[in-house]
């Protein structure tokens, strides 16, 4: 076991920006009503002046503001780890490994653009923000960061985590953020990311104190995140690699897979491996089509893989990546053969879990569990084929508070879907 | 915010044993029935010879043997981090800094004497542990460290924190613990540690298979936690600084407190401090005598600060600091006026941990944050005489499976005892 840590003074102090270094341009939102491409003021209800730059910047680096990086650097850079014990147990030639994004405030990546997020919107002289949360890590994200900046923060939580994830709503709670339960509407349905989005922007919309928060999807909410693939190849370096032959991250939104992966996608020989679940196969069974983010169609459509804004998926216990859709940069990058996409049931997905629990010490969330069990798999792959690949994939959050799922798990109650 | 990373190369490779440096030799345990000092073969039922070697040892220095180390590298060295918006927020002149164990398995510095002493039963032939857990950190640390060995390990969990921390129960059995209330003979008792310890020893003294293990109190487990402080003084130099002014830890049976402050005692104007709960206020108000580790009366007498053995401290959320004894080593130091002690109801301690989730991002374990508040009150002291004093206080766990004691602190449920 090695882990590398950058030295404080390493911190990316700009983020990459893959936008312009597409081959070709993206496709751009359409209004949800007129099915016109959108402009600023369509988006400046939502979100600050700032932010809607970033989402269509053509400048290939966009610095982080000081601000930012003081309140980054409580946590960053995190370790790159070797997984020198997997890899011995594995027996395999590969060289495995993570990011650890798990020392987070939040215990995940999320902070990473909650952080930014908060900053811009204090700067227009927003004091409030709106957001929704699946698994519970980007509301406890944004609680965190807008108590940096003295913000309100009020969380519509998708009702059956809301009922099942008591911690997460307290941890949210210990930074002042307001949780409440989504639907508001309907007491009595389990609610999905897509309703608790239109509850989210339908409460932004209608107060002037007001902005929304996204966790995901959105270009400029990737492009925070590419701190975690810049620093990793940094690290990689440090560790006397060259490039990774792999990289691999789970994928809902595409947020911690953009992250990581980005950075990467000019060099060309890299394979980029996003990993969703089964049970909601958005990249290897959805179409490529404009749709809406939620579930009212409220929100500007964008092109996107997509099961359908409708689509309620099955109570899966990684929250973090039950979403209908997924981001338009991800998307394309997978559509035109950039990025491979490969779907686990989650069976397979804890028996992953359980093993790098008990080699590596690490009790992960089960979003980054879809990353080591294909971590393992094309390790094992590699003891078959004798090479030696350097793998890098995404540590994304540990499971302190996704205890219950492996309760399921090793008492024969998880539905192996 | 600065932390600071030891390189792995400069992980310790030898514990350091307080024994043979105190000012005059400790008096020993003495056997429960006899009352004569117990010698090796009294311990022999329970422990192996290479930990009842070190209970007693006056070798200065122990060897870590490699296979411990090559399991403490997993998260170890640890960082030693510098709380500077804490300090900008206090506005002390005070330089505050804290060593981090929260990032082990267990989620607590609990692991650095669980692998040694899983390690040294295995060498001697035995395949299976029984333990007691209050908080449930210390099983937890215990189930992680049999694993490493295919080893077998029976917890008895306070039935309080059974009933009420289920996380904890499911994280000891994600690393193959068998966990049961205790006590096992009177399922309506809430139970103690000195209930667990007498369950936890009955079983291995009638299997011949299995030992026992303790996770404080006894030399050799606050030897093991020396590595603590051992890497606090490399990292202050790294940081520039010579010796801290005061060092400060929460302290139950002492092993956290022993493990960062033993280091410092030979160290003359180092400041050591203990802080514990007023409601079980050991060594700020228990008597020096000799007494039984456990409730039944099983255990070898040790001379120490005790509340008796019959002590049944009330139900506060700092489960770790719930004993009615202490380290002898500690109650020496105490005694002798080497180390000062100072105990805080519940409340300003949990006023402390918010402060500080909200300022560094942590959301502090029960037991780490009665630390917190001493290191708090320490720095506001030095704003009064405008010292610049050195700081450093053991951030010794998360509280991740701890939420539901901020949740009773925020809604006014919090009993301040």
């Amino acid at each position: 076991m090695a882990r590398f840590h950058l030295p404080p003074e390493q911190l990316p102090t700009a983020w990459f920006n893959l936008l312009p270094r597409l081959d070709s341009p993206l496709d751009p939102p359409l209004h949800p009503a007129t099915r016109e491409p959108v402009g600023p003021d369509d988006l400046a209800p939502l979100f600050p002046m700032a932010l809607i730059q970033q989402e269509m910047s053509p400048e290939p680096w966009i610095d982080i503001p000081g601000e930012v990086l003081d309140i980054l650097r409580l946590w960053r850079p995190t370790p790159l780890v070797r997984a020198e014990r997997l890899e011995a147990a594995l027996d395999t030639p590969a060289r495995i490994y993570f990011k650890d994004e798990s020392g987070s405030p939040a215990g995940s990546h999320k902070p990473n653009t909650a952080v930014p997020q908060a900053f811009y919107n204090k700067q227009e002289g927003i004091n409030r923000l709106t957001t929704e949360t699946g698994a519970g890590q980007w509301g406890t994200a944004l609680s965190f960061a807008t108590r940096q900046f003295d913000m309100e923060c009020k969380v519509y939580m998708v009702r059956a985590s809301y009922d099942q994830k008591p911690y997460r709503k307290i941890m949210m709670e210990v930074w002042g953020g307001e949780v409440v339960a989504s639907p508001i509407d309907d007491p009595d349905s389990p609610g999905s990311l897509g309703t608790a989005i239109t509850d989210a922007v339908r409460d932004a919309v209608t107060r002037d104190d007001s902005h929304y928060s996204l966790g995901s999807v959105l270009n400029h909410v990737l492009l925070h995140q590419t701190i975690i693939g810049l620093e990793a190849k940094e690290q990689l370096r440090m560790a006397g690699e060259d490039l990774p032959d792999v990289v691999i991250a789970p994928c809902g939104g595409g947020s911690n897979l953009g992250g990581l992966s980005f950075p990467f996608v000019p060099d060309e020989g890299v394979r980029l491996v996003a990993v969703e679940p089964a049970s909601c196969p958005t990249l290897t069974e959805g179409s490529f089509e404009y749709d809406f983010g939620d579930s009212a169609g409220m929100t500007p459509l964008l092109p996107m893989f997509t099961l359908g804004h409708d689509f309620m998926p099955p109570s899966i216990h990684a929250g973090g990546l039950r979403y209908h859709g997924d981001s338009p940069i991800v998307s394309k990058l997978v559509k035109e053969g950039r990025m491979e996409a490969i779907a686990y049931p989650q069976g397979k997905v804890f028996d992953a879990a359980i093993q790098f629990a008990n080699i590596e010490g690490k009790v992960a969330a089960p979003e980054a569990a879809h990353a080591i069990r294909v971590a393992i798999d094309e390790a094992l792959a590699c003891k078959e084929s004798g090479e030696a690949k350097v793998i890098l994939f995404n540590y994304c959050g540990h499971g302190h508070l996704d205890l219950a799922a492996y309760d399921d798990y090793l008492h024969g109650r998880l539905i192996d879907a």
